[in-house]
């Protein structure tokens, strides 16, 4: 069977990446397609995505996983650690076959700081099923990723609230 | 009350601009937001987000009302009027203040192509409720609105399946 689910990449420094993947599975929910993200850095502010999800809970999984990424050196062999972790859990629910859509936010920081493979990544997301879509966010998505990837964008913060001193706003950040 | 509500912009040729809005609306409608989009050009692809929209018919609202769009000279008339009737229903509604979230999605091509006017635009978006947030999407913002926004992002194809002659997919354009 030939590929027809797209691999999707946001990156660039602004905004909306991870937004947008949400809005990519806010539209394939409403499709039926059964939707999974998988969010590789554990942030504060995942509360508005987790509670919207409850009411797709026949067909979307939130899974925070990912370590807090302080980039503090004593906590670098730990963060690595669970964003191993994370990654097996990744590649085992591309295997399984289970969804449409499959949401990997935050990918490409555990490539760029080596806490996966690069070829690893790309290997896994080509043997994935032909079907399915699958989205990768981050900042600073690798060249071969990029090569790899059917649709990518790049979002490009023109101006940003905190740049100014404005608090996150719940709902909108978070 | 000072203004706390942010003027949120996505423009940019890219992908993405109208699906980081939902994905904004699907986190905001998370937290109990009331969430209202007005979208100004009328696809053939709402669907997805039409059918997803049912699963909070408490709190969002999804107004398609803008015309096809054509660009043939011959519906170029009745494309302004159905535009400025949508962009009266607009301005109806970020003043009646029952929403906390506002997208307007497409909203920057019918001050592009003249169907409104700028400065309106501008003084209706300035004279919304404090606690407000609103979100215009489209392509080529003016200098004005961007200046007049808290959040720019600018959502640029790097790569797009369409180029290679890749299907639309459902779920996910639309």
């Amino acid at each position: 069977m030939p590929r027809t689910g797209l691999l999707i990449v946001n990156t660039g420094n602004g905004k909306g990446k991870t937004t947008a993947a949400l809005g990519l599975a806010f539209r394939a929910l409403g499709h039926g397609m059964r939707v999974c993200m998988i969010q590789f850095i554990k942030g504060k502010w995942n509360y508005g995505e987790l509670k919207a999800a409850e009411r797709f809970d026949d067909l979307l999984e939130i899974h925070t996983l990912g370590a807090g990424f302080t980039w503090d050196s004593e906590n670098l062999a730990e963060d690595t650690r669970i964003a191993r972790k994370a990654w097996d859990f990744a590649k085992q629910t591309l295997a399984e076959a289970k969804h449409d859509l499959i949401i990997l936010d935050e990918l490409t920081y555990l490539i760029e700081y080596n806490m996966v493979a690069e070829a690893e990544v790309l290997a896994v997301l080509k043997q994935r099923p032909a079907g399915m879509h699958v989205v990768v966010t981050g900042r600073n998505a690798s060249p071969a990723l990029i090569e790899a990837a059917d649709l990518v964008t790049e979002m490009q913060a023109v101006k940003h609230p905190f740049d100014e001193g404005v608090q996150a706003q719940r709902g909108i950040e978070y």
